[in-house]
């Protein structure tokens, strides 16, 4: 079996990458127009401009409650002098909204009139020419331009159009987009039940996340069968689809790293490669072709670098079909929480999280894979490195895009530290009660939460330090890495620490002690780690020599990725929390207790969110749903330690 | 005939209208929960938290082509002691996305491996373990929590879903709201013709206009049919309605004053009224009630009441029951171009337009009144006066929110002065060739204009001020008005003026010499007009004294107002332009032909939005489209004057 690579034409940077885009689409037909009903336009883009057809009022209106005169006849009236009105000759009755009898031009408010009788009315001030009147054309103008072509109807346009006699609108047609999603590994997620995904089987899921985004930039999409590897197939899809009234279309290569090859192949042997790879990180194997003159892209399989080129190169694209500007998102000055490597020549997109934390926004970086669809649901933002650029330091704000509103990362509170998936549950029960706050949580460990708090980049820290000279949690850490900090030190959870050992025990481990037998494969975290000082407590405790540990030296760097070396058969043990071993359906041998608490700076410990926060952690649901999860005790959750 | 005058419960503030709101209605019963596919749940509420099913990836998946092998058999192998491995036995073959084989935990890159025979292979270098391999729950983690409750799915969310094995979610069901326009003299446009609409019929719009803000709110809406105004119909109409499944009901009074109390007292009939009559404007008349512990608005019938009455009371309902923070629009300090009195103890809504002129955004009132739908069409922002300020200055900067992007209100080209239809045909052109930029017209009459470039309020200003002494246009008047201001002048376009008379020209009018006969009635322009100076030269040309002139004295304020006092009866004649006499099928005898120009600061002369104005002014298209209006001449359009 051999390889072949993706080579690729002369790499592109993202704006020559656009600039060819435009010169080759600039002049795409443009799309065609459709008639529709006022109402059903909302969010649609016109066709062409639309003028009043009629005058709004249509005709003199009253605008109050009151008697219509002709103005002039009321001349001269006062007090001294009133003026009789005879109703039904000089004055009629009108209420707000009433067409002005013909020959009036203005009304009398009510109040203002000594009725007589029923036919005779008294004035005595003068009324002035249009006075309480609503004159034709006030509003809306017969003939006048309502809204340019290109304009996006609102729902206020919706008013204007009917009141000036529009009822229907001339509106560019959704653009139309092919999305052909290719790859053998590839299944289709609504033929089949979560539990029988086999090995080896993805679930093709870029698809229909590019053709939500088709539909939030105005176009509409279908999804195509999916098709395996095979240049042929792929060409054969294509050639008819390019017959078809699509707009554009998009052929997502599947992960294998071949696979932007077979559409690659296939866009080529029909049609023109205009760009084939990008500086750009994620995205950068996106193919940009022409085929029978339509745009066809090819979009690489990893779901970020699929957003990313679809953001930069499609999106773009249909914006400028429907005749509008593309959005730009708002940027701001954020502060790194650390220093960023980053490759020359290549423009990276870097998700992070945002909150704001003092008096700066703190931007945390997320995972930079391009597989990993979480680092963009949970970004509020993205920091773009330029190709000229080796990283970002965390001594300078940078300009960061942002993917939530401001308002909303203002509301944000931030958890650096230790994870512990009682954080989901907080997470969760704030947005319950309180929709507007979020608490966004990033994993650094117990000792990066510390430093966070020391750096103030966080408003709360995780962290479970045990110190083993007296067995507490975290007060003499405190003391020893925040000695200048002002902190609270919330208790959350006891949670249970214990062994994870495959299904059955197999190896019928009983506890730690069992740890140093010869037969056992044991798996080990990262030195500083909270889980680390635990076990080498604990061995100490019973007398156990590190070097009788079979695996003592492999480390691993979460309680996820232990769980993972005991499933994937290589090793027996490891110690970790209970829901790791949950979630990978692993046993579990609870060993230890250990306790969990929140870092809180005292400069925010009044804060709003933060007293929202802790009513919350004081609350029974916050308490049974964290019991609910196993392996936690929430007997003294809520406790203020410090 | 008698008026009930609309009397008020002790009227609230908006702060006191909204305290009572959400204390009345702060517990209604959760929205349902509807079960629906991932895709289709973009733009929906989670209903519930929701975790992953499966970890992403599921299983160890090579993120390399190359040989997946077991590391620590690569140890020690190194370039002067190369390891020898042979194929399917120590090191298999992978394709990028391929499931590691069993007992493998690292992918050694094909280009890093020299291939010696079908069998074997051999390595230089050892493998680190698990390098180049994605590994079980990298992305995704079973178990835990993917997004919150009260999460909105975003299109990116819905790869994160998928690939946890959520195939489908739990969302909020969308608030249902039945919408029931009230009033004797509404039509329902869907049932007539532009050009059938009768006297006193008056199109029904606010339902639609209502209806799609809840959609855009994220409800529904149903809209009843219309109901005269009668309380036992509207109680009729309510008490079914309160039966069904809405979550809220609207009723909607008719444009005539009596309306608000048929709601009113059909809503007091059948339930509570907690709030009648708030001190805004627009939108005072607003009722809170509730039927049936439902909440039931009534709301006003001038569309911009209706539109603030639902913004502030309906729409934060709406966002409470979907458990969404109520956005809040982004507010900017903008520049008042005027001075504005506004009444103490009422919190006024004015729309205004923006844009950016020098440093600073500019903001022009729009008209004031509740029933001037383009007032809110035509903002770009809304600047609040509260209720303890009397109106705001020029002289101070003032918060306003937008309605608009800051970035579009930033490619805003703002036009100040005297209006012409040549400016709409401008506009189109602009937005059609460049859909970023737009051009956003106040109309504040010729020297109006002049005044707003020498306070540097504007890009541009629309005039066509006739120099009586030598019959040029505008020149005299810069150098009389703006001696300190450097500007360029633009000739536009030539246009017609002439008398605007009744249609079939009834009294025999000829021209301007007939305007001094005893039995026509005339109607003038307002001192300092450009049409009124053109007036008063062509009248001394004629020889023709002002007094001789039967309506010389009766003034109006446009060109508008003068057609719509020809087509009401009252005159006979009045000067304008052809456009005007158009709008209102009146016929129109061209008097003389008037230079309208454009004045640009010399600073904004150079500029990329004027070079493009220019550049469409010169246009062969934008000449036709002017002259297709008729009444103009295109000759010199675009000649630089000075």
């Amino acid at each position: 079996m051999k390889f072949k690579r993706n080579v690729y034409l002369k790499m592109k940077t993202l704006q020559e990458a656009r600039d060819i885009l435009f010169q080759t689409f600039g002049d795409l037909p443009p799309l065609p127009a459709e008639e529709i009903s006022v109402p059903d336009a909302v969010g649609r883009v016109l066709a062409e401009p639309v003028n009043a057809r009629i005058s709004s009022p249509n005709y003199h209106l009253a605008a109050m409650d009151g008697l219509a005169v002709k103005a002039e006849i009321t001349f001269g009236a006062s007090a001294a002098a009133p003026r009789e009105l005879i109703v039904g000759r000089d004055a009629f009755y009108v209420n707000t909204g009433h067409v002005l009898p013909q020959d009036t031009d203005a009304v009398i408010m009510v109040e203002n009139v000594n009725e007589l009788d029923e036919e005779r009315v008294e004035i005595e001030a003068p009324a002035f020419p249009w006075q309480n009147v609503r004159r034709v054309g006030e509003d809306i103008v017969a003939t006048e331009l309502l809204f340019p072509q290109n304009h996006v109807i609102t729902p206020y346009c919706v008013g204007a159009l009917l009141a000036g006699g529009v009822f229907s609108v001339a509106v560019k047609s959704k653009p139309k987009v092919l999305i052909i999603p290719t790859g053998s590994e590839l299944v289709d997620w609504r033929k089949l039940k979560t539990q029988d995904i086999k090995p080896g089987q993805v679930l093709e899921t870029n698809s229909f996340v590019l053709g939500k985004l088709v539909e939030k930039c105005g176009g509409t999409f279908r999804r195509h069968e999916m098709v395996v590897d095979d240049s042929d197939k792929i060409k054969q899809a294509l050639k008819s689809a390019v017959k078809e009234d699509y707009q554009l279309i998009m052929v997502l290569g599947g992960s294998s790293a071949g696979s932007e090859d077979f559409a690659k192949t296939a866009i080529l042997d029909l049609g023109d490669i205009k760009v084939h790879g990008v500086t750009i990180m994620p995205g950068k194997p996106v193919v940009i072709g022409s085929v029978g003159n339509k745009p066809v892209f090819g979009i690489p399989g990893y779901p970020v670098s699929a957003i990313i080129a679809f953001e930069q190169f499609v999106q773009p694209l249909l914006y400028a079909l429907l005749g509008q500007p593309h959005p730009q998102r708002e940027t701001i000055l954020v502060q790194p929480t650390k220093k960023i490597a980053s490759k020359l020549g290549v423009e990276e997109f870097l998700r992070v999280k945002l909150g704001e934390v003092g008096n700066q926004i703190v931007a945390t970086p997320l995972p930079r894979g391009a597989g990993t669809i979480t680092s963009i649901t949970e970004a509020d933002g993205i920091i773009r490195i330029p190709n000229h650029v080796e990283g970002i330091n965390d001594t300078e704000r940078v300009s960061a895009e942002l993917l939530r509103p401001l308002a909303a990362i203002r509301r944000t509170v931030v958890v650096v530290g230790s994870h512990d998936n009682s954080l989901d549950v907080l997470a969760d029960e704030l947005k319950s009660a309180h929709s507007e706050l979020t608490l966004s949580s990033s994993h650094v460990g117990s000792m990066g939460g510390l430093m966070a708090v020391r750096r103030g980049v966080c408003h709360l820290a995780g962290t479970h330090l045990l110190d083993t000279e007296d067995g507490t949690y975290n007060i003499s850490y405190l003391k020893k890495y925040l000695p200048d900090t002002a902190v609270k030190l919330i208790h959350l959870v006891q949670r249970d620490q214990g062994l994870i050992i495959k299904p059955g025990n197999p190896k019928g481990i009983r506890g730690i002690e069992d740890i140093g037998r010869r037969d056992v494969r044991f798996i080990n975290r990262q030195v500083g780690s909270g889980t680390r000082i635990l076990l080498d407590y604990k061995l100490n405790q019973l007398g156990i020599k590190t070097d009788a540990v079979n695996g003592y030296q492999n480390e691993e760097f979460t309680h996820m990725a232990v769980a993972v070396s005991v499933l994937s058969g290589s090793e027996d043990t490891g110690l970790g929390i209970y829901a790791a071993a949950k979630a990978l359906n692993l046993d579990f041998i609870p060993v230890v207790t250990e306790q969990y608490d929140l870092v809180v700076p005292r400069e925010y410990f009044e804060s709003e969110p933060v007293q929202i926060l802790l009513e919350i952690i004081n609350s029974r649901t916050f308490k049974k749903r964290v019991e609910a999860l196993g392996g936690y005790s929430t007997e003294n959750t809520g406790t203020v330690i410090l």
